[in-house]
C-alpha cells in the first residue's frame, strides 16, 4: 500500500524508565538504576530500558520495561521527553522516550529487585551513569517537582495512612530542601483532601503524630469546584 | 560493533508541528494546516510534519519542517509529547514527536504559504484531519496555555509594541474565554517587565492607548529575585 513509507530511513525507538521509590522510614527520594548487561557500557550504570517492538506500542514498551523489573502494573507512569540527538547513543542511532514511574519503595519485591541486579539509589548520590541517562533524570525530577506542586501525585510515593510530618518529609525529599512547616499544613489542610484517622503513629514520639489518609473523591469534587491543588510552599 | 542493535526492530519516527500563529487585529489564535500530498489519506487535512533522517536529530527535524513550510528559523519551539500507538497512522507504523512553535502570523511571507499550500484556520473552527493529528493539537493547546500562565511565551506571539487590551485579547484567544480586565492588568503591572512607551495606538479608540514592550532582561532580573511570572487569572 505505501511505497513511499517504504524507502524512509528506520529508527531504533527505546523507552527509558525513571522509576521514582520513596520510603517513609529514611526519608530518601530514591531511583531504580541497573547495571547494563549487553554492548556497548555492559557493566555500567543505566536507566532501566527496552528497545520498542514494530508491534507495540510506545507506552506498552514502558509499561513492559517496568512490569520485569518490579512486577507491578497499575503505577503512575507519565512520558517525561523524547531525545532524539543523533549521537546520543555510542552503540547506534536511538531515540528514547523516557518515561517516570512513582512507586511505593516498600511495596517493591527485595528478592525480585536482586534478581534483575537492580538497585536503590538516592537522588542525591547518583553514581556515572551512560549515555544522556543524567540529564534523562534531571528532567523527570524537574517535572516531579513541578507535577506535586500541583496535583497530589505525591500521594502514589506513601502508604495509605501517613502523618502530616511524613508528608513534608515526601516533599522536602523530593524538592531537597527544607519547607515551611506552617505554610505547608496550612495549604494541605485548608484543601481538605486528606481523612484524619483515629490512629497515631508513635514510633517517632512519645505523643504521637495522627494518621491521614488521602481521599480521591475529595480531590475530584474540589477540582469540580474549580480549585486547583496547590501546595507550592517556601 | 553493535550486534545486538543490529536485530532489533527499527521504527519510522516522524515529527509533527502544531504551528500557532496570531495575529493583533483578528484576535483568533491560529494554526498552520497543509493538505497532506502523499499517499495515505493525500488531499486531507494535515499538521506540518515530516519524517526523522537517520542522521538528523529530532528536533533539527522538527526545525527543518517549519523551515521548509515558512522560511522561519529562529522560533520558539517545544517539544509537546511522542505518539506511539501502533496503529495511530494507517499507512504503516510511525512514532510520531510533536512539536508546538509560536509564530507572529503578520511576519510570515503569504506567497510562501501559497507555495506551501498551507493555511492558517482559527483553533476554534479546525477541519477534519488526518490520523490522531486533532488530539496533538488538542494537548499542544493545554500546554500551551499552561505555559503563558507561568512563562512570558505569550509576546513571541506579539508585535514588538502592543497595548494592554492587545495582551489580553492574545490571553483571551489563547484561553478561549473572557477574562478578568482588572485582575490581568493589576498582575502584568505588578511583575514590571513591560516597558510603557510614549506612543499610543490610536486605530481602536479615539483616546487612543499606550504601546508597551516586554524586556526579557526585567524577566531575568525578576526570575533571579526568585518571583515567579503569574498570569493565572479567572
Amino acid at each position: 500500500m505505501t511505497n513511499y513509507y517504504a524507502v524512509l530511513d528506520r529508527n531504533l525507538v527505546a523507552v527509558d524508565c525513571v522509576i521514582f521509590g520513596y520510603d517513609i522510614w529514611d526519608k530518601e527520594l530514591k531511583l531504580l538504576l541497573i547495571k547494563r548487561n549487553f554492548e556497548p557500557e555492559s557493566g555500567k550504570w543505566s536507566l532501566p530500558g527496552g528497545f520498542v517492538r514494530k508491534d507495540e506500542g510506545v507506552l506498552e514498551a514502558a509499561c513492559r520495561v517496568l512490569y520485569q523489573l518490579t512486577g507491578f502494573k497499575d503505577v503512575y507512569m507519565e512520558q517525561s521527553f523524547a531525545w532524539g540527538d543523533v549521537k546520543r547513543d555510542s552503540g547506534g542511532r536511538v531515540i528514547t522516550i523516557s518515561h517516570f514511574a512513582l512507586i511505593k519503595a516498600h511495596e517493591l519485591d527485595p528478592v525480585m529487585i536482586d534478581a534483575s541486579a537492580a538497585h536503590w539509589r538516592s537522588i542525591s548520590r547518583i553514581p556515572k551513569l551512560i549515555f544522556d541517562h543524567k540529564e534523562i533524570i534531571e528532567r523527570a525530577h524537574k517535572e516531579l517537582i513541578d507535577r506535586i506542586k500541583v496535583k497530589p501525585v505525591g500521594f502514589e510515593l506513601l502508604p495509605e495512612k501517613f502523618t502530616l510530618v511524613q508528608l513534608q518529609d515526601l516533599y522536602e525529599a523530593i524538592y531537597q530542601r527544607k519547607i515551611d512547616k506552617r505554610n505547608f499544613r496550612k495549604k494541605i489542610i485548608y484543601m481538605n483532601l486528606l481523612e484524619k484517622l483515629d490512629e497515631k503513629e508513635k514510633e517517632t514520639s512519645k505523643k504521637g503524630a495522627y494518621y491521614y489518609r488521602f481521599i480521591p473523591s475529595r480531590y475530584e469534587d474540589f477540582r469540580r469546584q474549580g480549585f486547583y491543588f496547590n501546595l507550592d510552599v517556601q
